[in-house]
């Protein structure tokens, strides 16, 4: 039987249920987290933890106890018997529940905690044979930055592009582009590594950071800069990164081929060095 | 008792409960109405009713009974015994409960479809003497002409102007001004009624579109295009308008007084017209 958590309780997930009152429901007013166990650890369970209290300190989110999520994360884990295995951990946080107002209740209300936990499958062949995106308008909002569950404009993007057989929604904000509909997008052009900086426009990604700092590590020539849309032909090489997808290489992005239209060295590269970070926390 | 309505069934709202898995709760990926009723009509049903259908279609949310949706706010008004008052009915319809994806579930879910009914006290205070406003910049999304409820930008743009005493958000998008966190607003400058045009950037109000109707019988010469921010400065009168407020006169924007600090004209003109209106209704 699945397991999941709310409010300080681990119980049946079908026994789970939300008031319609959830500011998570009427407004979208909340936050998340998505932190993944491989067969033994949680990957960078402190990026996570960190973001999660950043998130709640933009939004004025008041959770006393922020400090349980690691151990929630992993009480799920055993409570679902997923030690053993791949497996990924939702975490959702709202305002709480109450009567309706555009404004926070006040008094503040005890926010709604939510969380469940599932075996994942990666997906190795779009890992290893890359995928194709599309391009798009990015339509989100000025704070990408927060891990709101106001994700609305992410999930038509993204829908668009799984309709057309795409594996991922690249935004283009004012001509350049800025990441992905839930992902992060690096560039190679002539060696060098390039990504969206850390702004309101993307969401600082806890894969994405670990890439750069591995790509540093490997001396390779970081920029950390806007990319016109117009110089996406330059490029060599490009790949998205997040939790789940970890380092995926880009082929193609709106029907251009990207390089050769294959992974490329510097990818394969940042790639392998990843999973060899994985590996060696395996021991 | 509180009665409520989910999915096709009247029962009491304390039983009510969404699903954790609901699309409204995990993505904001749902759209609502809000509908008032003059203690015996609601105003312009038709109105709201074609706002929600076009809601459902431009999201491509599937609820092939659309057309109960005046009969199911009726309903509500009665089951709760609203009949006699001044009343609202809000109105919720999400994408349905499914396995967390961003892309929508293949093949579709039901729609939740969720709603209730309250007393209504109008804020007659804010109506007759008019309200402050504080202006900031608009962190939308681009798609501000669906009612969806991925409302966090809005939320906590109103919250800033609630907690320094103010009662609306007016919103500024490269330097113009577009519209409230859950108002339009008008300006009169020299005798002409102004406005945002509908577009993407603006809710398309149905009090709104009454208030150009009422303005335009009234040989009232009106302008529908956007006000650079550095243009208000001009305007002898504001009002905002939503379906609660109806027409609430605006004395003063970012701590700057409209004309003489007091509701002008023109504003009061189109206010007394609404009322009529209404109370032609009720006969």
């Amino acid at each position: 039987m699945e397991i999941g958590y709310l409010n300080g309780s681990f119980i049946p997930k079908e026994q789970i249920s939300i008031s319609p009152d959830d500011r998570g429901f009427l407004f979208g007013d909340g936050i998340y987290e998505v932190v993944r166990w491989y067969e033994g650890f949680f990957f960078d369970m402190e990026g996570h933890h960190s973001r999660l209290k950043r998130s709640l300190r933009e939004l004025r989110i008041t959770w006393s106890r922020a400090d349980l999520f690691p151990s929630i994360a992993l009480e799920l884990i055993k409570q679902n018997k997923l030690e053993n295995q791949s497996a990924m951990v939702y975490f959702q946080l709202t305002r709480g529940a109450a009567p309706r107002t555009h404004s926070f209740p006040s008094p503040e209300v005890k926010p709604t905690i939510y969380a469940y936990a599932w075996s994942f499958t990666p997906d190795t062949a779009s890992k290893q044979s890359g995928i194709k995106v599309m391009l798009k308008e990015d339509i989100r909002w000025s704070r990408c930055d927060i891990k709101s569950v106001s994700l609305l404009a992410n999930t038509i993007s993204f829908h668009e592009a799984s309709v057309n057989g795409l594996k991922e929604c690249i935004f283009v904000r004012n001509g350049s582009i800025t990441e992905g509909s839930h992902s992060n997008i690096f560039f190679v052009i002539d060696g060098t590594l390039f990504t969206h900086p850390e702004s309101n426009w993307v969401l600082s990604g806890i894969t994405r950071k670990n890439v750069l700092r591995i790509a540093q590590q490997a001396g390779i020539n970081i920029r950390e800069e806007t990319l016109p849309e117009n110089r996406i032909r330059f490029a060599q090489e490009a790949f998205i990164t997040n939790t789940s997808a970890e380092v995926t290489p880009v082929i193609d992005i709106g029907g251009n081929s990207i390089g050769a239209g294959i992974p490329g060295p510097v990818t394969k590269l940042i790639s392998a060095k990843f999973d060899s970070e994985i590996n060696a926390l395996r021991r």
